[in-house]
């Protein structure tokens, strides 16, 4: 730290991503990034004209994939924001619209708090059931800005919309933000209620079943004024800030919308059998609806999995938070990718006398 | 505005970008994009596994590009922060040092305000000098955080090096924003002095002088401690806000430094050119050390000439502030290019009967 810095940023703890070590090449499960490369569409998009015309600015406003998306979801470009990745959306939504506190489930996507420290946010949790599930009935009627990822991570379990639908109805003066990044694996999606709800923010992005984490594209769903907020603050920050490039992938990915949606079907389908394999070996899992699994063996130490799998050449993602501590989170990746990691897995257990 | 947006965000006014008409093909000196594509080594640079990879996230450390970037200005990797533009660094060090209040001269590049309003920030502004030039001992010794374009921006004026050290030199205990997204056409650059100033912080941009506005990058030079407030601000906003290619692009623009360094030296020619011709016209206009002009013409309006050059196919850039509402920003094009804008001038001279 400077002696610089603003005093209210003093004990801000920034977000940990993922790690990304570079010693050697490894089978990496830890950031739930799709093991399918972009559509075929996608990778062909870009021409010559494109990349000399990188000398000028992107369209700022977006319109041409907008209006694409506004078609996808079956809405008015005029309800579709475009941003830097959906983690740029959910931290100018704590800037816009989370005055007076924020609430989200106890255990979930661990940005959150940090968006809410870094906005002198007061935030509230609700911790989740014995079973893992969020707690509907807490995060109902709180008259406050509230954040629910549907399906919730670490743990990949989703709500159905009906429950969904209760905490926005129940809450109809505060905006409640749906943090969709994982819907296309399972879940039912918000995206149709936004005429319904004023008060609903609908985030999706790129970086998980569409393949483009890289790319940086994320975006959001909601009543036009609720959109418009975005914009201001995007506006004051920095108005450019989705790339050309990405902006075409981003139509092109749009335009091969089957081919993504296959993809989350076989990453469903190869999760169902990781889950099965998984249980068959004595670890308990909750029936994940997203690209990822949340597990943990009884008398098999998560750091120690998580460690030992390294040392195999397996990332996996491993949390310090003491609660969570003997749990790992797995990206589904490739059946291939998963039947290496089941091997590793039996190979540790072996070593550790579990087999 | 929605009902639901954070009372303090009610007045904010945005940022107005430069228009991007789609109309029709336009001969574009409004947004000082340069009018080269870039080197022939960004445009070879990505190969199809570049585009399957952007199932990946990007490496949140830009750490090979660092390390170019460091070789090129004489500095360690850890002196230099990455991130989507240079809009996206001010952005950042507004939130990060500006907590005692902001000082800049009174006329300079127009988003700085708006920064400062978005978080709050109390400012003060130094009156340019009766000829433009910055009042460069009205922003000494202010205790405050301090924002310099040099060059400045609508002006193109630049200061010699000498004067910007007096800026730092008597702030020690703020940190001084030397803005340098136009330095390279002439100006000079501080960014040999981060050692020498531990408040001193250098940005500087790939939109203009790299010719890769729409590859959005934006990078920081300073002492350690104030790129790691940078680096806690970005990784609690959006770790991975520069994109795959972007990063492998902008790499391949270090690697043909010489490329960009030739067409500022043509865009500096044809900027010369073009300022002899529109003061033989009877403009008058600063000497530009950016790749810019800020020109007026004694009895034709700014706005007037703005729209009709607008009418005949060539954007300029026109500001509505009373100060400056008879001048207009003039991006230096190609020779070609210029010929054109200074053909329409004549046109519209002749029309209004100036010629």
């Amino acid at each position: 730290m400077s002696r610089f810095l603003n005093t209210k940023y003093a004990d801000l703890e920034a977000y940990t991503p993922g790690e990304q070590p570079r010693d050697k090449q490894y089978i990496k499960l830890n950031t739930n990034e799709s093991p399918y490369p972009p559509s075929p569409q996608v990778l062909a998009a870009l021409t010559g004209q494109d990349l000399e015309d990188l000398r000028l600015y992107s369209d700022p406003e977006g319109t041409a994939l907008r209006e694409k998306l506004a078609a996808l979801y079956g809405c008015q470009p005029g309800n579709v924001f475009l941003s830097n990745g959906s983690d740029d959306i959910l931290n100018f939504a704590f800037m816009a619209f989370a005055q007076d506190g924020a609430v989200f489930p106890g255990l979930t996507y661990s940005f959150y708090p940090v968006f809410a420290d870094l906005h002198k946010v007061p935030y509230a949790t609700v911790p989740l059931k014995e079973d893992f599930t969020v707690d509907v009935e807490g995060l109902c009627g709180t008259g406050k800005f509230t954040v629910l990822a549907n399906p919730n991570a670490p743990t990949g379990i989703a709500l159905p919309l009906s429950e969904v639908e209760k905490i926005l109805a129940s809450n109809p003066d505060r905006v409640v933000v749906i943090d969709e990044a994982y819907v296309d694996f399972g879940g039912e999606s918000a995206a149709g209620l936004i005429d319904q709800y004023d008060n609903l923010l609908v985030v999706m992005t790129y970086s998980k079943s569409r393949s483009m984490a890289g790319a940086r594209l994320g975006f959001a769903l909601a009543s036009r004024p609720i959109i418009q907020d975005l914009e201001k603050i995007k506006y004051s920050t920095n108005p450019y800030n989705v790339n050309r490039l990405t902006l075409k992938l981003g139509e092109a990915a749009v335009d091969s919308d089957a081919y993504f949606r296959d993809n989350a079907k076989k990453i469903m389908a190869t999760r169902e059998k990781t889950t099965k394999a998984l249980r068959a070996l004595g670890f308990t899992l909750p029936d994940s609806k997203s690209n990822f699994l949340f597990v943990k063996k009884e008398g098999l130490d998560g750091g120690l999995l998580y460690q030992k799998l390294k040392d195999r050449g397996i990332l996996i993602r491993h949390f310090s938070d003491p609660r969570i501590a003997q749990y790992n989170r797995v990206t589904v990746g490739t059946d291939e990718e998963m039947e290496a990691f089941l091997e590793a897995v039996k190979a540790v257990m072996a070593e550790e006398g579990l087999a």
